[in-house]
């Protein structure tokens, strides 16, 4: 029997265990899953008599290095900074190990250790990071074998409501962590290139910018740019590319909408407000207002942002009763972005049977035999129920598949990986399809063009 | 004779060099000024027999213990953060010293050791903060001794281009640290508290949210709220007060022009710019706007900014040459602030006989006897030329006569001091106007107001 230790058990782990545990018996798997919380691991078990669940601390030093002993591999679902700890046991131990998260430098610099132990540490194999880089290196590895020259690579990813589900003017519902989705944008000026120049958004025009797109079936989405869009530029070798952007989708609207509370001032998370205990939504809306003496909070608001009387704008506040003067914060030096979380947490938290949506769309413009091509490529996965979401679905299933190909040796080369090599991405990506994880490849015209003697 | 040591002979030290000069006969003061450049130090003795000039290094420990031992006070016009070594010293040796910085936490600590030592460290003696605080305590103080209530409490700031040399159309030049004019707004949402109410302003609005006033002879100004108008609240004994706002004045329209630096994300400090050695001012500002094959990068800069073809924000940037593709920017691993200073300093350099201004304009609102009254204080003082600007003789004279009178006895409350006693500032308010630095107090009926049951 195979041993498996999955530490961190909460909502990314659904469907990883679910996979494990139901090829167990054929694979001959037995799961340990810890968590700081036994009855969470418990429940994630399904009483499986192939799993066992534990009461796990990763700060427990003996626990970690028995339980790491005794693995043949290990699974960190835990949050990035904590993987480091695992990782240095797992090279003492001379065990795999996989992750969902970004490769830190801490991790990367375990590489030469990683290798000379003959191990193999997989990372960035969740959504995203994972499954945009394999089904993006498929792509630009299939151009490559064909001869051709990738000069585009657009690449967007949103977790979003499905369309059974959505039912807010926002077309918004968290999904996920809400306040990822309430600094969204922060901490740096988006940076990319399009057709050899390199650009910069300001946090102020991110959500005024967005790009467009169709999904046969789904709809308009738009994107708003990522932070840095070039920091796969070399690894996926595209360093000659004209253009690279990543983004983040939003169904159509989304974006001009959220910028009022930039605007506003409303998702600053640097200085805490004063009162906010006490203070109503009313007060906090206020807050970001000028005084006046008998203008209302409503006018105040509608003159500042410009919005008419019939603007949709308008309905997306009053939707999430923002002016109720009754409702109270009720958090302690809390930020304004910690109360706009709560805030909309009141109307865009999912109801026990809506289903959430994950949407990837990728753009690839190539020059083969002289000839300017682009093909997109598109994935949308819908959630089972709350426990099986999409978003579970995406980020635990190539962690899951991968695992298993650790241990059946089908992914051998050593160190600390990525997954942008075909005997990596072609099984998963296509044991995923099996899930429903399917992406569609459609050719459209070249819509990059870079026409010579213009005023750009 | 008193020797009084004078550390750094930068800008700020010219008008606090000639005062103490020109008393040093019937005073008997012997003047050491020492700075990094010798030559700078010995053009300011301007060759006078009560002055010696030397080379000075504030890391070199032992010339700082013989020059602090010998001088009977010290003036340090170091940046700020160079005081501290400075202030141990004057301490270990027992002399008294003077600042125009901001108190800082270290700084404060040394208080009880001040006090022990029966020594005066008078910090916050120069223009802002230093008359800021002199002649807001006045008035403030004269308002109490009347038996009345301060209840709004408004002051500005600015340092500006004198009307006679006032010669483009933005109305401003770089008087001082242009770096400070590029970054101000920076580093933290401005908070002030109107009528009660606490009011945030985020960076991307900060300069779309101004007050205006009329300073009589001199016209109109603008202010934008600096980062925290509650600093002194308690100091100047306001906590009860109802309004308390702190700002920096400009020209009318120069912060509506302004944002748009801000809107494109050119003030921003925080990161480098790709190739911003050999990138063109044209190619800067296409960085900040989208990629297009044909539109020009003039309209797409009026399109974002939403710039009509007569409005005057299109002088204002025709004015500054940003569109040249032939000027380079030319420097290094450049920030946008960086870069945006350069192009700034092209066009708002002072020539060598133009003259600066400083304004600074205090609203004082208060309750006496059952009634709402109000007083305005005004202040402007005009450079004499490049050496003895307005802001060197407003930063220096009030470090210059506080030394003095330290020395002879006439300031004597030991401790980490800041200028906000009558003994302190009614003599120095006073002699003060004899250089010209006067205020103008006008009655004018109170504009606060907080009428209840309104919708505020």
């Amino acid at each position: 029997m195979r041993n498996i230790l999955i530490i961190g058990a909460g909502r990314s782990a659904s469907s990883l265990i679910e996979y494990l545990l139901n090829k167990s018996v054929t694979e001959d798997l037995f799961l340990t899953i810890g968590d700081l919380s036994a009855a969470l691991a418990e429940r994630k078990t399904n009483g499986h008599e192939r799993a066992r669940a534990i009461a796990f601390d990763i700060f427990n030093e003996a626990q970690r290095h028995e339980e790491i002993g005794r693995a043949d591999i290990v699974i960190s679902m835990l949050p990035a900074h904590l993987h480091y700890e695992v990782a240095k046991d797992c090279i003492t131990y001379k065990k795999h190990m996989v992750t969902a998260s970004y490769i830190s430098p801490a991790m990367q610099e375990l590489d030469a250790l990683v290798t000379a132990n003959n191990l193999v540490f997989m990372n960035e194999i969740g959504l995203d990071p994972g499954i945009d880089h394999m089904s993006a290196m498929k792509i630009i590895d299939e151009i490559r074998d064909q001869g051709g020259k990738v000069i585009l690579f657009e690449s967007f990813c949103g977790g979003l409501v499905a369309p059974e589900s959505d039912n807010n003017l926002w077309n918004y519902k968290f999904t996920w962590n809400p306040r990822n989705v309430v600094l969204a944008g922060q901490g740096g000026t988006a940076k990319f290139i399009q057709e050899g120049t390199y650009k910069y958004i300001p946090y102020n025009k991110l959500f005024r910018r967005t790009e467009f797109m169709q999904v046969e079936g789904y709809g308009r989405f738009e994107g708003y740019a990522n932070r840095d869009s070039l920091k796969y530029r070399s690894v996926y070798g595209l360093d000659d590319a004209l253009t690279l952007y990543r983004g983040t989708l939003r169904r159509v609207g989304f974006s001009k909408s959220w910028n009022m509370f930039v605007t506003l001032g409303m998702t600053d998370d640097s200085y805490v407000m004063e009162d906010s205990e006490t203070m109503s939504y009313r007060e906090f809306i206020n807050s970001f207002l000028p005084y006046h003496p008998t203008d209302s909070v409503e006018l105040k608001l509608r003159h500042m942002l410009n919005i008419d009387q019939d603007d949709i704008q308008w309905e997306k506040l009053m939707e999430l009763d923002l002016f109720n003067a009754h409702k109270i914060v009720g958090l302690r030096n809390a930020t304004p972005a910690q109360i706009l979380e709560k805030i909309l947490s009141d109307k865009w938290t999912l109801s026990s049977d809506d289903k959430d949506m994950i949407v990837m769309y990728h753009k690839f413009g190539y020059e083969l035999n002289g000839q300017q091509k682009q093909v997109d490529a598109t994935m949308v996965c819908i959630g089972r129920d709350q426990t099986f979401t999409a978003m579970a679905k995406t980020v635990g299933l190539p962690v899951a598949i991968a695992a298993l190909q650790i241990l059946n040796g089908k992914i051998t080369t050593p160190g600390v990986q990525l997954p942008i090599n075909k005997e990596v991405y072609l099984p998963i990506l296509k044991e995923l399809e099996e899930f429903g994880v399917v992406f569609h490849e459609k050719h459209v015209p070249y819509m990059g063009y870079n026409p010579q003697n213009v005023a750009s």
